[in-house]
């Protein structure tokens, strides 16, 4: 369900054929946002495709010069050089522009939103005004921030040392195109070449999740340490990252450690966490967790494994899973369009 | 090539059909250990079957009461309980125990040994005299503690957080027949049961490498935080970890964090790494590393992304890989034979 008003948008996906686009879709279906037009926006192949809205089928556009004239919401999937080039644009032309594509996630001018940790800052009396560009996180800062939001509020989180296990879906299609492809030749004895990665990824893993730059840090570790430090509003918190692709299609999980100010039990943390919007805590035996590909299809950031360092009270680790996909990209994304139009009846 | 003097041992290989044991088998011959005698003992099911020794097969006995008699050095890579029940007596029997399984891990008197990093332990004047059982650190722990002395001896670390990619040969040969079989079943769209590890390892990935205690730490994260301590004689070192397995067959990564105690710059970092025993840098542009398949089959332990955080010069992060079954296990243990024996002439 949502809560946008009784008013009806005009909405555009663009990078409808991708995964993200299409998870975009199914989301707005299921929950009924109020799309009194719908456009579906992809590349000239893509043209003439179709693509699902809940049990609907919609014509794919290209995305032309007038594509997104008198469109109310816009959500930005198809890629950061196509943000770049397309997406102020619509914004000066009268859209409300949701971003998927990090393009913007270092811009002071365009909030960086995780909607459970900082989503107040859109909408009636928020902080950003009525912004015409919001920049969704990205999953797995998306999912960080909503695990340490209330740890911090319990204890003020000082640092934060993780590592991620990264699904190949982060780079769309290609990427589970490559992992199936390269599975298959090698259980028939064929020795594959890496097209979409680095590296072959079947049965490997590598520290490489975008670009590694000059200082030796990588585009992905540094999205995280610096978003935190955006969408939790701690401009000095530590964070320190390891990026890492590995063979698995669609969940995402991260090995947190945080460094708190104050102790908390495991069950006080926990408490913490099981409260937290957005959150589904492993319950159960000591240590329960669930595994990466339980995740896959979920709307929930799933922790577990809470604990504390037997030789150090101020030091806790969790294991954090979502879907790469849905949770990490569609639901946050309309979650923010949702919230952006609240104000905007 | 060895250095264990002029005469001639009698040599056991305990569990020589396993994974570990013949790769034993391969280290022994290709270092020309001076093996006189070579027995290759398994269980009762195994027995009649051969293994390679070089280019000479071997048959296999079953592990009966008088299989030790007489024999010098006894490698024990058939399981805790095996070891358990048995390593004690072949000690007092006269042999040289090696154990790979880590039931002595925890025993303050039987030496705990990277043979990098305390080595010297064992061997004429060593401060362990001569030891009739020693513990052969398990592949993480030796390939952490080997990547922390040069990082220790040039800055001296204060505490360590390092999340494993841990691959399915970590279980022996049971868990490389479950990933194939999984996957195989999965690229023909059966889906699959597990029966070797707590869940589908086929795409997946979870937190859960041994057993998981009442304090929420599992088995290999403690042996990696205690065993770190031991080895590199740092009892007050905070360590803390986090063991996942995930969809390999036989290269370990780990992603590192270190906290020292004086900055280092990546330079100095990279240049105690370069001159250090048994590590292999990655060296190339800025952030190269080692994928975590092309450790598979070599000796070394890889070492590459050494970086600074930006923000904090005494966090340094390093990305390692190793075979773990040659050189987290059997490489380990031969050269750990090699220096117990030097001094046994």
């Amino acid at each position: 369900m949502n809560d946008t008003g009784s008013r009806s948008w005009r909405v555009a996906v663009v990078g409808a054929t991708g995964l993200v686009g299409k998870e975009i879709l199914s989301v707005l279906a299921e929950r009924q946002f109020p799309a009194g037009e719908l456009r579906a926006l992809a590349s000239e192949e893509s043209a003439g495709d179709t693509v699902a809205f809940g049990e609907r089928q919609l014509r794919v556009d290209a995305l032309g010069d007038d594509s997104l004239q008198g469109v109310d919401v816009a959500f930005f999937a198809a890629g950061r050089e196509l943000s770049a080039a397309r997406a102020r644009d619509a914004a000066r032309g009268g859209a409300r522009v949701i971003d998927l594509t990090g393009c913007f996630a270092d811009d002071p001018d365009v909030p960086l939103v995780v909607p459970e940790v900082n989503g107040d800052l859109l909408g009636p009396g928020g902080a950003a005004g009525h912004p015409r560009i919001v920049s969704a996180a990205v999953g797995s800062l998306a999912a960080l921030a909503a695990v340490l939001k209330p740890i911090d509020d319990a204890a003020t989180v000082r640092a934060v040392t993780c590592s991620t296990y990264e699904p190949v879906s982060g780079i769309g299609r290609i990427g589970v195109s490559e992992l199936s492809a390269q599975t298959m030749k090698l259980l028939n004895g064929v020795s594959p070449d890496p097209e979409e990665f680095p590296h072959q990824i079947a049965f490997n893993a590598f520290p490489e999740v975008g670009t590694i730059g000059p200082d030796g840090i990588s585009s992905a570790e540094r999205e995280v340490a610096t978003g935190l430090r955006r969408v939790l509003g701690l401009p000095d918190l530590r964070v320190f990252a390891t990026a890492v692709r590995v063979p698995i299609f669609f969940g995402l999980a991260i090995a947190v450690t945080v460094e708190i100010e104050r102790p908390l039990s495991v069950a006080t943390a926990q408490a913490a966490l099981r409260t937290a919007p957005g959150l589904l805590l492993a319950e159960g035996e000591d240590g329960t967790y669930v595994p990466l590909l339980d995740a896959v299809g979920t709307d929930a950031v799933h922790v577990g494994r809470v604990r504390v360092d037997p030789e150090s009270p101020t030091t806790l680790g969790i294991w954090v899973v979502i879907d790469c996909v849905r949770r990490g990209a569609a639901v946050n994304a309309v979650a923010i369009a949702e919230r952006m139009l609240r104000s905007a009846e």
